[in-house]
């Protein structure tokens, strides 16, 4: 059985998001949208709120689960039996700092493979920093963001004004 | 009539956006030098104070205004006319994450287009920052910005200190 | 009255080439089309037929002609009267080159500026030598070229091998 | 069942595809190695001999199988019923390349999905043309190639000059 | 006599920065590796303390030496009679960054060269901030730096937390 | 004594690469400007012509030879006993090929180390191959090549039309 890992902030998530895990939901047995707990940052959801996001938005696709991971992402992996890191690529510098990455995990976990799918066209702009400026802002996020996340997105921005 | 805007921080000046505004007056019937008012950096001049300079070095081109901004600059784009953004480029890297800003940008106003002009080959190295840091230790930057502010950026950074 | 050239080969002509001739229709008070007479390359249409497909595709654009042009692009701007060269980017590997073409361009005839306008997503990944590829072995070439020409892409494909 | 193809000319093998190979033959059910057919190169070996070549190094890999093919590759695959592409990527440079031809397949054959894996650090300078090139000049690829192959890339190289 | 610099942070130092000195002693009469004070980041060791082991590391490499330096580079070559730069390439990333300070520092200080060295192919994916998060997680960071450094920033990487 | 080479085409010779060996022929004791002879093009100058205006060019820099050299360049170097391969940079494309030269020519012959510097600005744009095909169409190469060279090139440019 082959168990992937789409690990990622998903602050908030974006279509880009949904893209790569339909489609990586396809190519492997199991996935696991794996959200990186990253304490350093000032986060627009709390993780368990991002938690409980992905699960509404992944609830029809079987072999999808949910969760949620501190530290290093090649720990997380051993303890939950993932060998495959999926990754989308937008652009060739986000492929430089990816391929650093990538290298290094695998030195520290040699049974880690990584898998770059490319970002479907429509979305090759799209980054969650882009959603939170947007939103922040009062801009439209309807074409950036699955619409049942459209308000819960205005909403926090505005507290955190 | 074609209006653009030329947005930036501008903080400070440089040769490199004299020449990116000099060259785009000539493209288009009025330019619009859009100081972006990002209230999360911790600028070297106000806002005020780079509005007053870029009017001082624009004074003889006539199609040629400043003005501030808050916010989106597509929301800026629709309450002052302009449709055209105009970008300077100095490297690929600089690319790739201004086209990414452009297709956000369409995605938002669909009449926005943006322009790039490359950069002067002899200022493609040139960056505010980089002036900011030469003009804290003293560094000789009279090759890097225009002479009537030379002053002015020491004796800020100064007081930075 | 600010002239611009739009220089390339099209050959053949795709939904990218249109999308750019459009939008910079709109920036400039005129714009020529000039396709490149390249002898050294073996092309799928002459020159004349591209000239001709061409005039077809903007037959209803008023500021845009079509021309023909041998040798230096800085020479054909000396005697056509133009001085914006207009330029499409996808990538940033396509960016590299362009800039080198801008820079030696601009050396040689002062006036000449070249602004470059970003590929409209949908057709980031096209190329006319995709569509020759996909044309020489049947593949469906009716999302990439406008649908006046696939026929006769088709037809000279098959006499090319 | 998923199945894979990795294509590519193989003119000669490396370390760099026989690395690519193993590892992707662990991520899916069945792996097809394409050679393509490219009838306007010149190359060193046969399509036949590097079919050939290409079983007796995969020869202990069950799920893997070599076939060649002409044409488009989304044609082949239609009819070989694998929906999923692998290639290595090596270098930024290379993915944009790759990125183009990405998304092309997917517009000519929606169920296809590229996936990349990154190229092993070791190998990541690797191509087939270098070793052509080292052998040619009777240069050293021993650190090149699959020790079976050296001396038939040798005879090869004397025979092509 | 020709003296180099190697200006960095080595905050730690990692095998690809000990490479990069034990190859570029080769090249020039005398080396210094300088550790640049920057005093706006929260280093995880000291100067000084970066200082002593660098000269631990270099202690055999009879023209190497160890400094320290506040403020621009170019004042510190002019004061030391450095007039050569070495910088190793990892990406096509770091050289863009890369050449516009190089470009910078010939621009304030004509005499100033810059060599570039490629890192070694095995060391390609690292840099300190990597060792740094791989440390404070207590990932294995044996594979990152020379051994007699190893346990002395885990040491620090606990402090830190 | 260390000997460095700078390896290339020179067909012709550009401001650009006299650049290039002025700067490196400070840099090490000796430097060989090692013309490739590569038979595979078709050049404007013979490989003794190119010898000849090299060698014109660099009478009055005591530490430079001229030489040429057939098959690999680490073939060359182990016969002439240099250690050093120069290279300029001009762009990030430019250095990734650059990168798999050097990682390549350094499996084959470890002592061989690769230094870049980085093109001077004025001459980032420059080319032998745009210098060729301006004067092939009669443009103004005054600005590209040393100015003993430029009538060379014309008569040469006219000989192949």
């Amino acid at each position: 059985m082959r168990k992937a890992i789409y690990p990622g902030s998903f602050d908030p998530i974006t279509f880009g998001h949904q893209d790569i895990i339909e489609r990586s939901s396809l190519l492997f047995d199991e996935l696991i949208v794996g959200v990186l707990n990253n304490r350093a940052k000032n986060p627009l959801f709390s993780v368990d709120e991002r938690v409980s996001m992905l699960e509404e938005l992944t609830k029809n696709i079987p072999n999808v689960t949910v969760d949620s991971f501190d530290g290093l992402l090649v720990d997380y992996m051993k303890s939950s039996g993932a060998t495959i890191i999926v990754r989308g690529l937008r652009a060739a510098t986000d492929f430089e700092y990816e391929l650093q990455i990538a290298q290094t995990n695998r030195v520290e976990y040699p049974k880690a493979e990584t898998v770059f799918l490319t970002t479907n066209l429509k979305y090759s702009y799209l980054s969650s920093s882009v959603v939170r400026e947007f939103a922040a802002y009062g801009g439209d996020i309807s074409k950036f963001v699955p619409p049942e996340f459209v308000d819960r997105i205005y909403e926090k921005s505005k507290i955190k004004k």
